[in-house]
């Protein structure tokens, strides 16, 4: 039987994923018909990017499930027409690329290397900067990603602390969770990296109070979501000095409007969602691996739980 | 018995390492007069730095070892009057400063993220850099601080590649040596960090044909001694492209002189030999350790081979 696998999402996307999508297809085995283009009573999976023009689930009678292209699902979670298995990406390629984004500015702010960089005099002034082993570092957001970020920080040698909603341990982190667990993570990071999901809950996760818990002259390196930070709350605590700099790779609307005061702030670093994208090759393999399970009766890895919205 | 060591060093260094000596004395259970002045013929240790008054070793008579404060060494192995047995410093915490920031220049240079920091328009323009596993770093020099510095790259994912003078092993790193070994080493370093000695056979180790070994667009990373590259032809390279950006820690003339072209050029980043400097409190229990050594009739730590000039 030919399975019918339809490719929601926007053209240009189709251009990158159909060939390692038809090679994944074939490595595994599966006799299929990938398109952009097949009757909802007809499909079998959905290999969906939120931002397309398919919204309503109602006539994809047959269909097993929905199976993003990316790790963000906030954009379809509240989707009531969707009740299909909704799988989230994890894609190996995007956790690296994460990883690297975020040890490479947390190093940045931690050696303070913005000032070798930018010079433009030839003053020849050393600085002693602390070893890792006496920086406190905290990831906010214990999922594969910020696990894989705190596990070679840990290498480095930095102290790490993580929080996360609900409890976690990692070896050689100190894991905190809930409110006052992260009342406490914040009052000790000298640099804190965000990699919390997009839900209600997580909004504004640093707001003017929280942005005030943190040590005196922090860092906020932000490559999560948009939405977990107050822009209005940090732009005044970069102002007084409360934070010396923030790195930022996501925002509420992309691409960054061209009059934000993040672009001009001296003290903000903006990077255009580079942090981490799901790489075609990797992404694929983890699609295809999906509608192997579901053909084989195995159960669909990384289902979103569609209450919490992650 | 109370050991007399003598500190043989300018007079800044005398106040940082005073009381870290003292308190490492103390911790081992020595009983010493540390001091700045002592008769030579009464010292039992020195405690040394090259750039020291002292440089006429013939007489002291009963003096066991000299106890190098840093790693470089080259400023005194050519010295005839010292015949005592000569100790490099080897300090843990110098050891994780250099991997520290070498990393980030690594990281720094792999993610091209200059763009990022010195941005001054308001253009959206994602990039996608290729994944630290499709990328070759090459590391020369597999000494303490190579070997440490290659572990750390192979945590985050790296392609690494040593070399060193004679064999070694690294897991995970593939290491090469000897002359055929270097030009196979650098003919694929993207990414080329030295950190040789500096002794007759590394002087230019970087020169004109070596430069042109390596890919083009290389990046060439320095906390190593500034004689390794032959500057002049580093230049050239830089301006013709064959290499993409120098970041120096290190240089044959230090402060580097005001009018040297590397302060002007925008593709090379001049740091203030900062990439690790010896910490006075690890530093200090390393030395005590050794002088713990001696009088306990154990074999020293670190002992430099005179011919081999490290």
């Amino acid at each position: 039987m030919t399975l019918n696998i339809l490719f929601a999402a926007k053209a240009e996307r189709w251009d990158t994923y159909k060939q390692p999508l038809r090679d994944a297809l074939v490595a595994a085995g599966l006799d299929a018909n990938l398109s952009m283009d097949i009757p909802p009573e007809d499909v079998d999976y959905i290999v969906y990017a939120p931002n397309s023009e398919l919204q309503d689930f109602t006539p994809y009678a047959r269909t097993k499930a929905v199976l993003n292209l990316w790790a963000g699902v906030e954009a379809i979670t509240g989707n009531e027409t969707l009740k299909l298995p909704l799988a989230r990406m994890v894609d190996p390629g995007l956790t690296r690329a994460m990883v690297e984004w975020v040890t490479a500015h947390v190093l940045r702010h931690h050696l303070g290397i913005d000032t070798d960089i930018q010079r433009n005099d030839t003053i020849w002034a050393p600085r002693t900067p602390p070893l890792a082993q006496e920086r406190n570092v905290v990831v906010l957001g214990l999922g594969e990603l910020g696990t894989a970020v705190c596990e070679v920080l840990l290498a480095i040698g930095f102290q790490v602390t993580g929080w996360s909603r609900s409890p976690k341990e990692i070896a050689g982190v100190t894991c905190l969770h809930g409110q006052d667990g992260l009342d406490a993570a914040l009052a000790k990071a000298e640099i804190a990296v965000l990699l919390l999901p997009d839900t209600p809950a997580t909004e504004n996760t640093l707001n003017a109070r929280t942005l005030n818990l943190m040590p005196e002259g922090a860092f906020i390196i932000n490559p999560g979501r948009g939405p977990l930070i107050d822009d209005d709350a940090l732009l005044a605590a970069l102002d007084d000095g409360q934070i010396a700099h923030a790195t930022l790779d996501v925002f509420r609307v992309e691409p960054l409007p061209a009059d934000h005061p993040y672009w001009s702030d001296p003290k903000v670093t903006v990077t255009p969602h580079i942090a981490a994208e799901t790489r075609a090759v990797t992404a694929s393999e983890v699609i295809v691996e999906n509608i192997r399970r579901g053909e084989a009766g195995e159960p669909f890895l990384y289902l979103v739980d569609r209450e919490l919205g992650y």
